[in-house]
């Protein structure tokens, strides 16, 4: 036996679990584990239909989240269910899309779960900026070319506008990862370049990222936006932008690709089924 | 059967595939299956005891890397190494600790069997700043505090010396995530600090994290190279900073944690065995 915590499974005990990017083959041992075990499962809506598979049949499953427009109401009251799931002594899988502690409010739920004194834990999962820039042949670091990354969100405010400091997010030697940034790329690109990252900085969008319906269109910077219209890319794209997405032309292992022209554009879209 | 070339295995390829942080239990489900079926296994000399155990007996085990000085001729021998041994037709995997493309030279490894003509594939883990934090009960990100997060190593250059853009890094509404940190803390620490980000910053420093020998010192970013020093931390440590992390006060649900005293530092050692 082990006196570790996050060996065991209890009763009355809230698990966030991040169900990785979407490809259940990423989902960790542990994560694999709790689904199998759970008394209920509160899943979010953009989870995978086969890692949803993986939950043994009679399991209670409650989709949460965003799909209405009253998102933060929602999450009110998804704190709230979590807790009173776990009060009735169940052993509560919260599942979340990616990583709970990355862009998914899990923070939030484990802040109200502590604060009303219930037992929780943190399973981490592969974040969609590692999983989905794998999959596409884009390495987040490389000798010589990137030193580090930086990982923001490109969601729109009510206005309509994105509110980054772009100076600093404008560095030629970091690679840059926008999560939720197909809505905003036109703006984003012209405000990184206008920072004064290079026009000609390559860049790409990645589509269904790690599943068979991956697409990845690669770019420079200044084309990116106008590719990703003219191939209607739609939610989930994640946005790459550094030098770092140049070796995508020799390490694209997954899918099929073509060269387009000598625009130095490619776009990839994977043919199998 | 499936078309999807992340779904199957086959001899003469190399699977450059991510341990994660050290916890066997986060190991994804598709590592853990092709550790159990690799001809051959060239791994980190980081690798864990518990990860490697899952290796079948019989199967050869071949530790490259760090150890030596002779970093950069030993990774052209590595890549020499998985070359060979899959023209020699055998199922290779290339076990890098947390992600392949996130500091792991896996992009090197790859760049030279694609340029060699050698079939692989990547397969992401998870890495220390997503894994380490989560146990540790810092989110990366959190409403209304930090908007994303950075990631850089610290590794000193030979000179002893720090080269990154301070200025940039000094972003007090991002998480900033330090590899290899420990050693250049007290420079980090003050450029930062020197860069105009507040001296008061909530910071820490986690050492073995996920691990049962996880240990948590929690300082503002002024106290945390003293702090690291008195708790005579060593590495693997990973360093962050940001607002984000005084959510640790509430979200430390791994390990117990001891408040120390009036200066808002605490010093968690996780006491089970």
């Amino acid at each position: 036996m082990t006196a570790n915590p996050a060996k065991r499974t209890a009763r009355g005990t809230v698990y966030l679990v991040g169900a990785g990017p979407g490809d259940p083959d990423l989902l960790t041992i542990r994560a694999m584990r709790l689904l199998s075990t759970a008394d209920v499962l509160v899943y979010d809506r953009l989870i995978s239909r086969e890692v949803l598979d993986l939950v043994p049949v009679g399991v209670d499953r409650i989709p949460v989240g965003k799909s209405s427009g009253h998102h933060s109401v929602q999450q009110d009251e998804t704190n709230r269910m979590l807790a009173e799931l776990a009060q009735a002594n169940r052993m509560v899988v919260r599942l979340k899309g990616g990583d709970p502690f990355v862009f998914g409010r899990g923070s939030e739920e484990a802040m109200f779960l502590s604060n009303a004194g219930i037992s929780y834990e943190v399973v981490p999962g592969i974040t969609a900026a590692v999983a989905c820039t794998a999959y596409a042949g884009i390495p987040l670091t490389h000798r010589g070319i990137s030193q580090g990354f930086r990982v923001v969100t490109g969601h729109l405010q009510e206005h309509g506008s994105l509110s980054l400091d772009w100076r600093a997010l404008a560095d030629p030697k970091s690679t840059l990862v926008i999560y939720m940034g197909l809505g905003g790329l036109k703006q984003l690109a012209e405000e990184l370049i206008s920072a004064g990252l290079s026009a000609r900085t390559a860049a790409a969008a990645i589509e269904n990222g790690t599943t068979r319906a991956q697409r990845v269109v690669r770019a420079e910077l200044q084309h990116l936006p106008r590719l990703a219209k003219e191939y209607d890319l739609q939610p989930p794209t994640l946005i790459v932008i550094g030098k770092c997405v140049e070796l995508q032309k020799e390490l694209a292992w997954f899918g099929a690709y073509t060269e387009r022209n000598q625009d130095y554009v490619s776009a990839p879209v994977w043919a199998g089924c």
